[in-house]
């Protein structure tokens, strides 16, 4: 870099720079690289125009955007060798910035893609089923899950500078929130190169981003009831953040994701010739030396029987004698820097710390290929082993943020269990085994101080991510010293930028509200069959009464003999009576829903497509011979579908709820149909011209 | 009363007793009632004797659980009268008590049912769906609820000393973790004597329930991170509670209910002669007297359209004429006193500062009946009016604990529902309207600060339970000023004295772990047909291979005939080719897992005794005449079922996870079958002699 850089802040709408600022210093030669300042920028104006902007993410459905997360995607994936660049400045190797950056940015297509299959296509999320509060069905209760007014603040850690915006702004703009993103300094001109992208690319609305280069000021003072922290450092400055009077007098929803001494545990069946074993070495090895350690899910404490430690440190020293440090950009680099020379000097001073407790057992010193020695924050991969685990203090409390790790023996499960439990909550665990028993007893015993469990063995070695990342589909946090949190873990972190209310009314004005149908309300009828409406003419309440039909003998037989299905409570009079529960022959549950089908099927061609699931049948009283069954069929919900690379006829999924009565008006069966429905081709659809 | 009451605290399975202490006056008369303190209380050490004791809460499954909080219920609902005599005292009518009293023995019951319906009869939860988390499927994962190891200590406020302590007991101890409460000294020796006859029960194991009557000393200075704090009563406590350096520095969950300044909406629609209006006014008089204005809940600010705001003001003036005041143990008495005249000092002391805003448009000076009207806590129902409410602050900041509630007038729902927001967080409102777009429209507005939502009208008035009840299956808490918290909610409530842990293993290892099966883990396979083990002797993870079975063009015209569906897609060659999305005539969907039960099913008596429901089908693949199909049924999940009642054929639920291949091994269709199947008598059954 022969240039300063100078990454901005941006807010209200505009870029803010300053002249002067902090200079940050490179990791690896350790020249200056750029200046940052957040002097002069007005964080309340920043808080109101984010909570004002917020209003035009809250009027787009879920998936539109959805949609939007999708094309950013696509958008930064372009760039990216921009950021990586920028990124190895950190002392980060390319794989490491991998991680960083295409799995910051596969983020926002995992929510994306999870935001259009599991959410509607609406501004709210219903959420859970329909309650009935009265005997008489009058009164019903749903939750709703809405977006918070509020600006979702998010100060985010200096190692994975991408990743960390991102993983907390696809849920929040998911969710309806505008996100004000605050880097840790040390590495946030790489954050400011993604958020000049983002904001360039204008694929989100005005204001759903804004960035803080440089010191927070006083913005946690003008927070509201509406807005949110999520937090991702270390312990001591989450406790500082957690008790300010405003966020404390304010309820405002506090996310604390902090670094915790996670464990592995290696299992006490595995021999040193199973594969088992030589995963346990690589695992640790690898998550040592992993972004030069600085994770905050990387393996602190490697918790291996007794008997093996002597074989497991020979394996990691020969693993960790493989490991070539230097200058990331190089070929044959496979851990860089630390972030800073001040940052190798603090787990330097743990390092001496822990060896009140522990001894050194692996220390790797091979030459450095390119990065300047003393300027550079380079630090050999280092094991420590404490005999006395149990009773130690120091490693199960003392984090050494780099590429450290204590072996700590056991002689029992129980043991094993125990020490990984004295880490005080963590945000992720491993076990390996094969043992599945074994699995079983170790998992239930790490469980209540986890967020995240591996079970790592030959059967899912190829497939596994590893011990320390975090997924979008899974819980990302943890208990106690992981800092209480929970991110990620599917739309889950969506839920944590919305408000769930209860909402209480009668059915119909409930189906009013909640756009989906809530048996007891009001539905509609009139001359045109509902299969003959297409996607968009269709209304939720639109509905059916069918004629009706009378279950013969002969229906049971027929059905008997074309399916084969000749169990005794259809066709055998004797068992039906002798041990049958309803004391009679009675017909087959899945008769009953095929003659239902059989009366409210339209059977030539039209909007409706196919059948093609089913969900929550039941079968509530038994239809015997002689009874008579009709059925309603309610439209219950519309999805608007996306059309696939490929396909040319638009839908949209259809959810009907059926209801089959006997002769007395008495519920016999009730499921709701899953149906593809042609819908018009809309703005949301790619041009016709692409597709076919 | 002649003598005063002791209430003990019950600590490390004993009583402890104070002779000093602070006295309690009677709302009533204003005699001393009973003498309390906590001197003396060892609580680091109570609540080491919660952690180890809960062990044996988490021992027993969720069913066993259930079970107990059942029994306790009917035991404690046996000697409710004792209640009653005692809640008399703190000024509270019958009807007062009722909700604190049987509402909270009634959520005993609920959560008891909840708990035997919704979760398994494990010690650990299974949480949402299996996530592949690589493509060849030998990666997945799924989250697990576990118990945390900790005590969880619950502050209650004064007004409800019963509700206040079961609703919070109940979903802890469904969740594995013992219980430390602290009742508001006030109403304590209420609270007490419940205590004394749940450990006097011996139904819950011992250590569940710890109380501590009289000060909490330093309680929170011993928390660590598997414990948690449920805190109800103001913000002002909570707010300091919640920065108590043990609960920041070890992140123990602190969830907060505080009062809040709800509101209730009477919708623009609504003519004076409406239903709905009197409703309205009815229900705001209600809120305004019952437990004489002292709940959380309660309406503090009635949102009415400016035109009708003297016809409100009439109404109110009207109902709440007929409020009667006085001893509440009389039966002629509606309304009883506050808690203590301190308590009424300072809804007086709020009252005097909501006059600079505000007027007093209504209040009632009927002539005590019974009660001390110096001594006694006895405070006549005011209604003030605000003109000016858009810019006044006072009504949306004074909470004035007692028999008091503003008018506020608005021109728009827009307006009005920025006056409810204005409230900056509440735990509940109400919209009292038969327009369903205006609920609609009014829902949507206060649903970002609101927890819990009434739309009233002629539809559901008769079922309804009012604006201020919490109910077991909705949330209660709410954002901002209500504290942010939140607490029953169904099994919400359960879920948050549980860790979520993600867990990643291989198919098979995962199934172990969760007792569930998961696609793509090893089967087992025997030479008994499944259908022919009873629950007990049935594995998850048994699994059978059906014979084969061609598909024919016979199968698909005899199943439209029988069953009357002659949809295009099965019958009409031309149509299907044409219109169809598969391009030619395919089998019916239902026709194919009738032919899997077909297949599968064993046709004689047996064990299994119905396939009573079905869910998650999904039509994967088309099948055409001349396929070939298979089915593949495993055994999915047991779950056992209670014997209800004037039953005698003891049960459990089977879960069959079915997957229909065809010649090519392509699944076509995949569903989870429920069936009812037959187990042995067990200890938990009722003795055989007392059914049928």
């Amino acid at each position: 870099m022969t240039q300063l850089l100078r990454p901005a802040s941006y807010v209200s709408g505009h870029w803010h720079t300053n002249a002067d600022g902090q200079t940050l210093i490179d990791a690896v030669y350790g020249r200056p690289v750029a200046v940052i300042s957040s002097k002069g920028v007005d964080f309340a104006g920043a808080l109101a125009y984010g909570r004002r902007q917020g209003a035009a993410i809250r009027r787009l459905t879920f998936h539109t955007r959805a949609r939007a997360l999708r094309a950013l995607g696509t958008y930064l994936m372009e760039r990216k060798e921009a950021y990586y660049e920028l990124s190895m400045l950190t002392g980060a190797t390319r794989r490491d910035s991998w991680v960083d950056i295409e799995g910051g940015i596969g983020t926002l297509f995992s929510y994306s893609s999870m935001a259009r299959r599991e959410l509607p296509d609406e501004r709210f999320w219903p959420d859970g089923r329909v309650e009935r509060l009265g005997r008489e069905g009058t009164f019903v209760g749903r939750h709703l899950l809405v977006p918070r007014d509020g600006v979702a603040v998010q100060i985010n850690a200096f190692n994975f500078p991408v990743w960390g915006m991102l993983e907390k702004l696809a849920p929040a703009f998911i969710g309806g929130m505008a996100s004000l993103v605050k880097p840790a300094p040390q590495t946030a001109y790489v954050t400011e190169r993604v958020v000049r992208d983002i904001i360039e690319s204008g694929l989100l609305p005005e204001g759903a981003l804004q960035l803080v280069t440089g010191e927070p000021g006083d913005l946690l003072d003008h927070l509201t009831e509406q807005d949110m922290v999520a937090f991702t450092g270390s312990a001591a400055t989450a406790a500082k953040l957690r008790v300010h009077p405003v966020v404390v007098g304010r309820n405002v929803p506090f996310n604390t994701e902090a670094d915790s001494l996670n464990a592995s545990v290696l299992g006490l069946s595995v021999r040193p010739e199973d594969p088992e074993f030589a995963l346990y070495v690589r695992e640790v090895a690898r998550e040592m030396t992993g972004k030069a350690g600085q994770k905050c899910t990387a393996i602190r404490r490697a918790i291996v029987p007794a008997h093996l430690v002597e074989a497991v440190t020979e394996g990691l020293r020969r693993e960790l004698g493989k490991v070539t440090m230097g200058d990331p950009t190089r070929d044959d680099v496979r851990m860089g820097a630390l972030v800073s020379v001040e940052q190798r000097e603090r787990v330097r001073e743990t390092l001496r710390q822990l060896q009140a407790e522990a001894r050194i057992v692996v220390t790797n010193e091979t030459p450095l290929l390119g990065g300047d020695p003393e300027k550079g924050a380079f630090l050999e991969p280092t094991v420590l082993l404490c005999e006395s685990p149990l009773t130690a203090r120091g490693p199960h409390e003392l984090e050494a943020f780099g590429p450290v790790a204590t072996l700590l023996p056991y002689d029992s499960l129980e043991d094993a269990a125990e020490l990984a439990r004295l880490g005080r909550g963590s945000l992720a665990g491993s076990i390996i085994t094969h043992d599945r028993a074994e699995a079983t007893e170790l998992v239930m015993g790490l469980s209540s101080t986890h967020g995240r469990l591996l079970v790592l063995n030959r059967d899912n070695a190829k497939e596994n991510t590893g011990h320390g990342s975090p997924l979008p589909q899974l819980n990302h946090g943890g208990p106690g010293r992981a800092g209480g949190g929970s991110e990620l873990g599917g739309l889950s972190a969506v839920r944590h930028h919305m408000n769930r209310v209860a909402v209480q009314a009668d059915p119909t004005t409930l189906t009013a509200i909640t756009r989906e149908f809530v048996p007891g309300a009001d539905v509609q009828e009139d001359a045109v069959h509902p299969f003959r409406k297409s996607f968009d003419q269709l209304q939720v309440g639109d509905s059916l009464l069918t004629h009706r039909r009378t279950v013969t003998e002969a229906d049971i037989v027929n059905f008997a003999g074309l399916t084969g299905d000749h169990f005794y409570a259809h066709v055998d009079e004797i068992g039906a009576k002798e041990e049958g529960i309803f004391g009679k022959r009675v017909a087959h549950g899945y008769f009953l829903i095929s003659a239902a089908a059989g009366q409210f099927v339209s059977p030539a061609p039209g909007p409706v497509l196919a059948n093609y699931g089913l969900e929550g049948l039941r079968f509530v009283e038994p239809v015997g011979i002689g009874d008579t069954i009709r059925t309603r069929l309610t439209c219950k919900r519309k999805i608007r579908k996306e059309l696939r690379p490929g396909e040319t006829r638009p839908t949209g999924v259809v959810e009907w709820r059926s209801e089959i009565t006997n002769q007395d008006g008495v519920l016999v069966a009730t499921y709701d149909i899953l149906t593809l429905v042609e819908r018009a081709r809309d703005e949301f659809d790619p041009p016709a011209d692409l597709q076919a």
